[in-house]
């Protein structure tokens, strides 16, 4: 099977390389060809054309860090305060989560995700397996977590992370990879981050943690071991695995030299963190110190959506505020760290993330027709600041249309949504 | 003329009333009615029968700060520091406009309005006629001010802005309205001051400024007059005037308690805040003192977009963080400045922003199919961290509608954007 995708503005995202008027050949659900039109080789004609309409293709988003099935709680407490929210409306919601919730969850999520131009989410939660289950038919990428805290029943959690590895872990056609998980520290203990590193050694596997997202984490580190959280992690191990660090709010210049030095992978989290009044993570000066930075809906609890093009609206915008500097997180490398960058995060740079050959086709295509297009300037800028989701008419996973004209092929919205009301009429 | 809006649910926004499966009844532009279907005096059948299919009404969006044919100049020099950017791009930009550039600017931001929501714009530009022009064709509301700076031709301008009230303030069924304009303190001196305020006395009309936009404004401020600028304008006269002040992001407590007391307006542009790194308006404090605060996304140049809807929820978003208080300005808070906020700011408070009987019928329609308004809860918390622009299917002005299914009814959106693509082959 090849689809040809025409006449479309092309930014590849893998340097500052844009192509006006270019195309893209995808055979097998590979990219065989980008460039421009005229310098297409000779060959069959393709199975199928599609029309870019003069719009723009790039590589579909990546959510470097979710909890998909939080979909649930989308909206429960609003404008409360952390300890609040977390103690009177999420846990105890999260303890009266039965079988088949978390797969109603990932079906609205998985949409919303599609119709966001995401092609690919990491996740961290519970239930698993009934996520792995809705990515293989939706036909999206996920990697896949999960949760891991101290605590009663520890053993046995860290046996099904273990099992969960095995059993998906590059599975369907390579569209699901399993990392492990290290909750947090101030849900973890020396012992079990000691078990987790180690059983990720065992397993070849990479570790998804979250890392000084509030101050009250750093704090309560600092009397507990003396160490900031990324020191403690780093002690411990971790960072000699390869790492997704969610929020990486609250680091010290120390914190930062940390992760440039480990090559641990941060994911910005500026929706929630600015939702939740966590605090503003140092994207600039991380950057600066050549550290990889993704970015992350976090669960729709706390944002309240997965709309990844709102998340790069905000790390720019963001960025800029709190650099006090009009120039910082520009408008390509806030793209860069939607796309490659979440990539990157996850050990998939070298499958998707970008529009080059050899990778998996992961692509979306902007129609451009809407006024906020009008002038037509610099791609990037344009799809940063003033692109809406409306915009994206096609997500491509692998070489597959999985949404096209803003309707999700693989799943059927309307009866999720229905089965999402009826599944928290018991969670609250 | 009749119609019915039924099927909705409705946030009326003159305080926290929400009707679920309500109706209103618009009868000759105003609101007749609005309250549960069951309770719908009889009376004849309507004219038109408009269903809401479940969703949400909601009174139009009030941008009460911008300058609309700056959409010209959209996205020109993103990612620069303010100096470069005004005096590299933007002013040469602007010494190139051509009688008939800000027609098609109009159009082009009009449509974009009418897409967003926005039932209201409040615009500080130049060539204020041939905008009229387009408000009278599109149907829109707006309140209009010529832009004053001191200096050559100061006389000329002001005659130009009285002979514009005198022109359009009222007209178009009372659509539009005109306000004076004093740009800022540093582009005035007391005595145009004296002579705005003056005149605006003798008009009996508001005054539309910027106010304590950037740190160096203030502190050029102080050292010029040894005041702040709200002291300065206070001192002049200023605040005597109805005044809509916009941006107010380097206010000390001083300041804010002159705006409390003399019941100046204040207008919150989050997104050109962060975009120029000026710096975070200090929102909660100025509601907790009393204050109006509205919302505008200030000129497309800076923004990208007159987006109302991001507006709302960067207001929210940054409210917590800055206040690092996730109770600080609320969903419904946030909404309520995008509305009544704006409307009472304008001086509209007795014709729009709310969905009372008496008021004209300034409407807007949210579908709620999308993904992301699965599971339902708080209205106003998903209209203001969860819709999407897409989600705005019907937009109506005092009774006309005047987009439906993301169809602009009013301009021929294609032939307004292939025109701004001839314009700025002029300017830049």
């Amino acid at each position: 099977m090849t689809t040809l995708i025409e006449n479309a503005h092309i930014l590849t995202m893998d340097n500052r390389r844009e192509i006006p008027n270019g195309c893209v050949l995808v055979d097998d659900g590979k990219i065989a060809y980008v460039g421009r039109r005229t310098e297409l080789p000779q060959r069959a004609a393709p199975d199928a054309v599609l029309d870019g309409k003069g719009g723009i293709l790039l590589p579909g988003f990546v959510n470097a860090h979710t909890h998909l099935a939080m979909t649930l709680l989308r909206g429960y407490g609003s404008d409360l305060n952390l300890q609040d929210w977390l103690t009177k409306k999420i846990f105890p919601a999260e303890d009266r989560l039965q079988t088949g919730d978390c797969a109603t969850a990932a079906r609205v999520g998985i949409a919303e995700c599609l119709l966001g131009g995401t092609t690919t989410f990491s996740d961290m939660y519970m239930f698993m397996d009934e996520t792995a289950r809705v990515v293989r038919e939706s036909g999206i990428r996920a990697v896949l977590c999960r949760g891991m805290t101290a605590g009663d029943g520890f053993e046995e959690r860290l046996a099904d992370a273990t099992r969960l590895y095995r059993d998906y872990h590059g599975h369907a056609d390579g569209r699901i990879s399993v990392m492990l998980c290290i909750h947090a520290e101030y849900t973890n203990t020396e012992h079990t981050v000691r078990r987790i590193v180690d059983e990720a050694g065992r397993l070849s596997a990479g570790i998804h943690v979250h890392l000084a997202e509030t101050r009250a984490e750093v704090d309560g580190c600092r009397q507990r071991y003396g160490v900031t959280p990324a020191q403690w992690m780093d002690n411990l191990g971790v960072f000699a695995r390869p790492v997704t660090a969610a929020h990486t709010v609250w680091l010290s210049d120390g914190d930062i030299q940390i992760l440039a030095e480990k090559g641990v992978h941060a994911v910005h989290n500026p929706a929630s963190n600015m939702k939740l009044a966590s605090g503003v993570a140092p994207v600039q000066r991380m950057l600066d110190a050549g550290v990889n930075v993704a970015l992350g809906t976090d669960g729709a609890s706390s944002n309240n959506t997965l709309n990844m093009l709102r998340e790069t609206q905000l790390a720019a915008l963001l960025g800029k505020l709190s650099a006090m500097d009009p120039t910082a997180v520009d408008a390509y490398t806030a793209l860069q760290m939607a796309t490659l960058g979440g990539a990157r995060a996850l050990g998939l740079g070298d499958v998707c993330g970008s529009i080059e050959v050899g990778k998996d086709a992961d692509l979306i295509l902007l129609d451009t027709s809407k006024p906020w297009w009008a002038p037509r300037h610099e791609a990037a800028a344009q799809i940063v600041y003033a692109a809406s989701t409306e915009d994206i008419t096609m997500t491509m996973v692998r070489g597959r249309i999985l949404m096209q004209n803003r309707q999700v092929k693989t799943i059927d919205v309307p009866a999720a949504m229905e089965q999402m009301q009826t599944v928290t009429q018991h969670l609250y």
